[in-house]
């Protein structure tokens, strides 16, 4: 028994010259701590990418535009090492932002932030922006965006980011952004809180005028469980809890009551700062998760408890270097009919 | 100088056996850290009490019905105070299940959560639950609870929500209910992420048994932002972040636009385990909103760190037996043809 | 098996103008997260009060004085709620400070610190003071205190502080001192990193003006590990981790090697806001430490993740409430040539 | 004001194959939140390694070498990047542990304690390691360290510990160690606390065996102080809070009193999992160390909350590509009577 529970040595990592972030990752393999977690969630997404016929989600909860994660994410989705994307609406609104040319500016958390709504600057933490450029956003979603989009249909927030993206085609100015990838890509994004942003009110600020743009919660449920009903595997990824992590976890347990099968979750990330111990679906453990079963009882977990802002650029960037040149069976979804066809190609990606 | 920064000198407590929780409250303001922030918390809420024409919102997030605190938030609305709830779908959902007889069990979170699968039963932290129960919910809520419903309306939340508590009206076996008691005393419930939760997805299953109901994300935004537009003064109560603090945030911001004066809240309080340094928008600071515009320059303003299930107890029972016999002006809200009345009275509460 | 996990439901409180803490406590029992935790702190403790021939250790983290848990703590040493207290230097230095008629003053934590610099006020987060009148201390600890010390004999932190006592006996203004009520209930304390404080460091100034008073770390280890030996039973009590929490689970460890008998803690209480996924012992379970021998296998524990500030006041209000005539088997310590005689006595505290 | 605030904007880094560990920390800079704290870390200290006639002071608290940090700390002390370590007793005993041939194990966090103690195998959250073994170090301390030790000589943790690096000069089977790599390094380690651990107790026990060694608490205090008396600049990193922090910001309060002369550090790291908001000295912020003139007025600060184990390997890495030849003044101690002489000598570390 003994011998069994002391297996594998811990193999302190040496600093060497040589070594790249994959590399680096590696080495902290036999570690303790966050340090290891971080290194196990670079393998499980690494398995992830291998599995065939997978369908890979992640959850983004947070603002992590203007914290900079922009061309990582959009990345991630260009090179298809996530296939579907459930985010809040702040991330899109602030990457809508950047790709028509706005800019967020280096700042400080220790201010006067009297003085900074005095000059109509607006603070994320340490980071912050010039309010006027968000109104002219504000106003852009208002006019020229809900021309896009027609009265009285059900939208699901899938079917409005894809015409944003569709927009975002013609008009970005910077095109490395997260939901002109998406569209390019062909990934979903589904904003089950689209309300719950400048995005959602903007629209909203349309219909105020005039217009009638309905967007259904329900219609995101629906199509947002179909994926993982047709799936023949899934995984999810979740930076962040929040929304976008319930949104994914339940897509299991609709799809398994549809089904009446086990269609559970089948390997599972987590980068989070929040905690087991107060009880939330943020910070609740994937073991809590199997108990519901979201996750599968024999999935392979990751989770690790950082900042994003430290833990993604390493990640990502090990995940780049550990596959230079990947070949993975990506699936591509056809929406129609308020239906979904699933199909699987291989890509070079 | 050093005599205006060296004023109040802190008072340590004494341990009396008379103190009352009030009593305990009120001699924590001369203590430090989070102690003297809790007693903070108190005196600011009576503060909002004393105000007149004013509307309280409280956003509260998380699953706090599971952990027992049902009977502590439907005290508060059926009291008035509060006026206005944002919730998550999954205190509505577990509130609704409560009311109808079922029962959440004391558990553990350290447990085997394969063994919890394989019996059916759902952890929540340290609280079981029987799935089949949970289930038998959801069919009610696909079959009976959606016949109050009509296809093809644009429901707010807020509008399923009255929906729900007329029906637990005449269904409940438990009348101590946060839904029951917000339709009792005319507080308007918004769930903005109802799709993000097993209320969401059931009726969701009853369109794809062939209904076509519509949960328009667009018509919480426009309603609640009236509210804050056309309240004299506003007051903002969160409890933990997650959406229901955004979505009541941002109808600060929409307020402003549409009347172009400043409609920032007037006092806040915030009870949250989440931490600014991260950078989201659960875990900010009121400071950060007032750069936005949110939260008012000269607010009154409160932050506790400190886990829910501790504090609102504690809060709730001191804020209970300062105003044994409370006179307050009390909002009413009168919902018409897609706009909103809102009038004062006067009630002993 | 089903039947046995789902067996006491949840009973969600009311809220009641009656409720004294205690109550407000007991109703706490049979609700979720850090509430029920805080719950079974009390219950932990009352169970600890009431076992016979057992000691009760308190470790105290922090600088918990400024923040104004002074009176509180010297209040669980009077009426011997406690046995045996292992502090930090801050504690017993700002103890000090307040017993000779020194004040703390409310501050704030959003400040001008180079501001306060100028002024010679020192900040302890929301805490400020004044440091001409911390020097004055220093000063007179260096000159006065330090002349009931003899040189070149190797004290025990324990023997210093007991001298502090027998001073403080004398010339303390305000009687309510952690230091003076330990002197006088015969209470031990121990401060494992004296020299790590203004309490240490003012006593080496005497050394370099001459004198060669000598605090020697072993024999606190030597000192503290035979109350563990000799005590029929030992209780721990957490508050904070560091130092303090983990000299006094070594003495179990220390006292098994000695015996050859397993010596480890009865029962446990920690009371943190330091979390297990860090890895540290400040914020390890007490699980681990069953892993270690410190806790033993049947311990009854409970770990309540909580400020301090909060916690304390209601947990030593409800244990106020709940026994207000005391009997207990109190520990008496004698301490001659380098040993121990350890003896209970029953007394009405 | 506007312009003025809104300068630099954000960059948002691509993911390049190309990018080693610091080229990854550059593209840092210009991000948010916690990402940006982790690059300006790396700037912080690449800059005190400049800086001439500096004495970098280095705090490690809890746990680290089991966790696997013990390279990389004694690559810290052999390159000289730091010149004074203060640590807890746990890092040294573990390192001293790992010299001898010892090994820690990848263990769970997930895991059955009680069953851990019946096969005598210790956990440190997610390590195993294997407690006969622990027990033999004990005895080997107790019966052959102490022999280098005299009796009744007062000696301050930084001279045991001097003696431990000769003794593992010849006994090491692992020369990569951290009390061998300061010994051959010259550089001094204090211990403040070193009852308070495995290395204390177990020289304790030779006392209780017939020696008399005494450990000087207020001789480390003297010396260490005299340090940052005698060093024109002194910068200090704090991996960790606790004791080791406490500990060197008082040699800056210390030799300010001494010289009259304000001697705060003069530039300062910290990488914590600790918060300000629990009003503890671990968490707190170094704008609190500049009201009590700890760290000086405008002192170079970087301060990220981040696990070590993830932060340490990624900013030691970054600091080693950044710097493969460096030209450092490198302190000199040399300890005599009492009283320490300081010179400097330009080396390629």
């Amino acid at each position: 028994m003994r011998s069994k529970l002391l297996k594998q040595p811990t193999i302190p990592p040496k600093v060497e010259a040589s070594k790249d972030v994959s590399g680096l990752m590696e080495s902290m393999r036999y570690i303790g701590f966050q340090g290891r977690m971080l290194a196990g969630v670079v393998d499980v997404w690494s398995k992830m990418l291998k599995k065939e016929n997978n369908v890979i989600w992640l959850g983004l909860a947070g603002a992590m535009v203007p914290a900079g994660m922009r061309r990582i994410i959009s990345h991630l989705i260009r090179r298809r090492m996530i296939d579907v994307l459930v985010s809040t609406g702040a991330n899109l609104y602030h990457d809508c932002f950047e790709a028509l040319g706005g800019h967020h500016y280096l700042g400080s958390a220790h201010t006067n932030d009297v003085q900074l709504r005095k000059n109509r600057i607006d603070r994320i933490y340490d980071i912050f922006a010039d309010e006027n450029k968000f109104y002219r956003l504000d106003v852009w979603i208002q006019k020229k965006f809900t021309s896009m989009l027609v009265d009285n249909y059900p939208y699901s927030s899938r079917e409005i980011l894809f015409q944003l993206g569709k927009m975002l085609q013609e008009k970005a100015r910077e095109k490395d952004s997260i939901i002109l990838s998406a569209y390019n890509a062909r990934v979903p994004i589904f904003c089950p809180a689209l309300g719950d942003s400048s995005l959602g009110f903007s629209i909203m600020f349309a219909n105020r005028a005039g217009r009638s743009i309905r967007v259904d919660s329900l219609k995101d449920v629906h199509e947002s469980s179909k994926i993982t009903e047709k799936a023949p595997k899934t995984s999810v990824i979740y930076l962040g809890g929040g929304v976008p992590k319930n949104f994914i976890q339940q897509t299991a347990v609709i799809a398994s009551y549809q089904t009446r099968h086990d269609r559970s979750h089948d390997s599972a990330i987590q980068i989070t700062t929040d905690m087991p111990i107060w009880g939330g679906l943020s910070g609740c453990t994937f073991e809590e998760a199997q108990s519901w079963g979201k996750i599968g009882p024999r999935a392979k977990m990751a989770v690790c408890y950082c900042d994003l802002t430290i833990a993604l650029p390493i990640v990502v960037s090990a995940l780049n270097q550990r596959f230079p040149k990947l070949r993975r069976t990506v699936p591509e979804f056809t929406w129609k009919d308020n239906g979904l066809e699933l199909g699987f190609g291989v890509e070079r990606v």
